[in-house]
């Protein structure tokens, strides 16, 4: 079998890096030659978590095809959170907790998508079925990306198995999962050192909701003043953005991970959609949503709704 | 939780009504209120399955909405093949073996797909990761699924794990393998009983190749004569049914089930894409195809790369 490689969405986080190698060595066992790459370099937060367990960064690539003609999926399958070049190449595994979006195949193949909190859970029950032990780096990393996509457990994502998976990989790893994981999350809010182009790209994903081009990230903090204290400047470079990227509506997700609340900062057309999704009134282009601390659950499901309504 | 319906697609065959009983019967154990039902009747296969196993045949239906709100799907995922309002429902589940294709979700789901011969197969391994034990009469329909998709496990599209879960289940149900299996395969191909709609109806499916709407069947028999002697009768149905429904193309593969060769019936336009994609000319609109018994592995593919080229 030729080389494949395997890599989760742009913008890396915590769980597409996690998730890669994890898959990656999954699929190792049983002689498949697969090496796990990324599309983009890692987060402070992801950064934090491969230093912490020891674990190089995976080697960035922009395309698939002038390596490969086969690939792998981890923690997405929307193409345009994807490589660039995706319909390019076959895509022979995908394990994702995400909605199935815009993705289609000619040939059958291996997919596996659970609504659990973090890919790195689906892939804790696949090592279990296979009967695979977890090297402690990987479970040290599968944990990392548990608690960063469900905040210490705290996101409304999370499910009993993601709970049943940090229990086990907390036991791998040998860290102490309170500590560590406040450690881990501080390490990716250090919002002083990030550029303004960073701070709105960093966990930027991009969605079409009934023809409307949308824009959402996330920024993590541990205070939101120090996001708002440079709102103009940040609101220039979504509008610098908007205007070279072809968005129509830019959402940044602005959230306390201690707190687990968030403050919305909305720019573009439609904003009076994001007011009906939310049923409140953006003063200052900004949103107050306390317990809001999920993209995927609490912010994208409403947004399209009203998007369709 | 309300109640769900899970289904496989039109045209049952015996993995759909095996997969959405089996499957039924997995999520149940788990406190879910789901009922398996079906999108027509059982083929003469399935109902000897169905009456061996001492099951009732399910009950069907023609839309979900008027009933649930959510559904699951089994042994397929293209919404063409699936119930006629599936827009108006979330799907909560997926168990299948087929590529994907047109199929979108606006919430995260469980979708689980293999590239094995059966959906029953996936689902033996399912009830393996839950611990549930399969019922003798659900393990005796799942072994028949599991025949009739893989023809006594010599398609093609046969896999060590399609081999490993028959090995289980002729243990649970009880019965002499290659005995049974080909009975049932025999309760399935007579030919004489059927009419000429119903043999091109009853195992076809429909797909859209680079904007052509193609429409594949397919006819099991231990004699392709039975078959052949009535070929202008079959394509006269054929062309009525590509008037009323709109398909550009009809393929009917005839495959005898005993030993494994297939003919092509080919009526429509583009028969010369039909001849590329094969490397063979049609004579009197038949093409024999030695070896080739799978539509999804050894026709689909080949087709769709030839409407692309």
């Amino acid at each position: 079998m030729s080389k494949q490689l395997v890599f989760g969405h742009q913008n890396p986080d915590t769980d597409t890096i996690a998730a890669a190698i994890s898959l990656a060595y999954l699929r190792q066992q049983d002689g498949v030659d697969v090496e796990a790459v990324a599309l983009g370099e890692p987060n402070a937060e992801t950064k934090f978590a491969l230093d912490y367990f020891d674990t190089k960064p995976l080697r960035v690539i922009t395309a698939a095809k002038p390596e490969v003609d086969q690939v792998m999926l981890v923690d997405h399958n929307e193409p345009q959170q994807s490589v660039s070049d995706l319909n390019q190449v076959q895509v022979t595994n995908v394990v994702d907790h995400h909605r199935i979006h815009d993705f289609n195949t000619e040939k059958p193949l291996y997919y596996r998508a659970e609504p659990v909190g973090c890919s790195s859970t689906i892939l804790t029950k696949m090592y279990h079925e296979k009967n695979v032990a977890i090297p402690k780096n990987i479970a040290g990393l599968m944990l990392s990306a548990i608690i960063s996509d469900t905040l210490l457990l705290k996101s409304p994502t999370t499910t009993d198995d993601d709970k049943a998976a940090v229990e086990e990989l907390v036991k791998i790893a040998g860290v102490d999962y309170n500590d560590y994981g406040i450690k881990m999350l501080k390490a990716g809010t250090n919002i002083a050192a990030r550029s303004d182009k960073d701070l709105i790209d960093g966990d930027a994903k991009s969605f079409t909701m009934n023809g409307v081009n949308v824009r959402i990230d996330q920024i993590n903090t541990v205070d939101l003043d120090d996001v708002f204290a440079r709102q103009a400047d940040i609101e220039a470079a979504m509008k610098d953005e908007m205007h070279t990227e072809g968005y129509d509506l830019f959402v940044v997700m602005v959230t306390n991970v201690l707190n687990s609340d968030t403050e919305l900062l909305v720019i573009g057309s439609h904003t009076d959609v994001v007011e009906k999704a939310f049923g409140k009134k953006l003063e200052n282009n900004r949103m107050a949503l306390p317990g809001v601390v999920s993209r995927k659950k609490q912010v994208v499901p409403p947004l399209t709704d009203a998007f369709n309504a």
